[in-house]
């Protein structure tokens, strides 16, 4: 039978990274015992966001941070938005370059991720937060 | 009982920059009267997209916007799809750089944002437009 | 009745670029025969992405594929990532700055894409790869 299962869980960050969140989001999508539809993973915040990103080699996520280093540097000039820090409009637009949400469809009880699919919350703030995170899985 | 509920509504832009959508969303979900479930924003263009944004400062924004302006500048000398003038595979490649869909958590019969996260479009285009909006509600 | 349509094709690339894949993602809405509801188009790779994007004027497609070489050169040097070649990291960030899921309203039984978009697998690695993608379909 079709039904929705809702879930929330929070990440503490020690600051700037990406944190893998596979487990705890699989965790989820076993105990909803949906077999078959889709996922809804959201991140509630604009400093922080989602990201579906190779989970072997951690010298690829450090590329990864890395890039957005040098394509949205911190202490940029020309920003205006700096009222909590020279990471304030970096952390915003970071978020923008990447997503809020990520959507995967569950096929026999899991998620249909590939095998070096890992889902990471990508934190953009250099202070350590709690992020908390919603799902939401529909289907039957 | 799990439905779908379907709605559309156009936006009116003046030219390049973001415009909040935040209030015409929520009215749709309110209306849909789905307590659980989740939300699809969809625009029908690729010359204007959709980003989910810091939405208190509005310098926030302009710091986005000029960023954008620096990443993917008009009239650079390498595009070749200029039929359409110096802002049309500018604007093609914002577009991919941001979505055409945000998904959504509804919890409680309302789209379970953060304090600050605005649902925004982002149009790239010099001219004014009129821009459809798609939303797909599926809960119960 | 609320239903899930469950469904999987394979791309096969022949290298860098991107390649449409609007019309077997039609074939598998038609087949669902879910009139109203939402389709999420999912890819299980890190290597390659999804996008939405202008499907007239293949210069539109050049002028991105273009941008992202400058964006995102192979063989940057302070990548760590290379173990597959220079176009390791290179792959990912790109995916990262793209999607792994396309999320598309379904209305009287079509996608309700607007007329110039077409979803486009983004293959970021040289060499030719066979790429598989997921879908799911929820609604009535």
């Amino acid at each position: 039978m079709m039904r929705v299962h809702s879930a929330n869980f929070a990440v503490t960050t020690r600051g700037k990274g990406t944190y893998e969140i596979t487990d705890e989001v699989a965790s989820v999508v076993a105990a909803s015992e949906v077999r078959s539809g889709t996922l809804t993973v959201f991140v509630r915040h604009t400093s922080c966001s989602l990201i579906i990103m190779e989970n072997a080699d951690p010298t690829a996520r450090r590329d990864l941070e890395e890039f957005f280093e040098r394509l949205v540097p911190e202490d940029t000039s020309y920003f205006e938005h700096t009222a909590e820090g020279g990471d304030d409009s970096t952390s915003h637009i970071r978020s923008v370059l990447t997503r809020a949400s990520e959507v995967i469809p569950i096929a026999e009880g899991r998620m249909a991720l590939g095998t070096w699919q890992g889902i990471f919350l990508f934190e953009h703030r250099r202070a350590p937060h709690r992020r908390e995170i919603v799902l939401s899985i529909i289907g039957s």
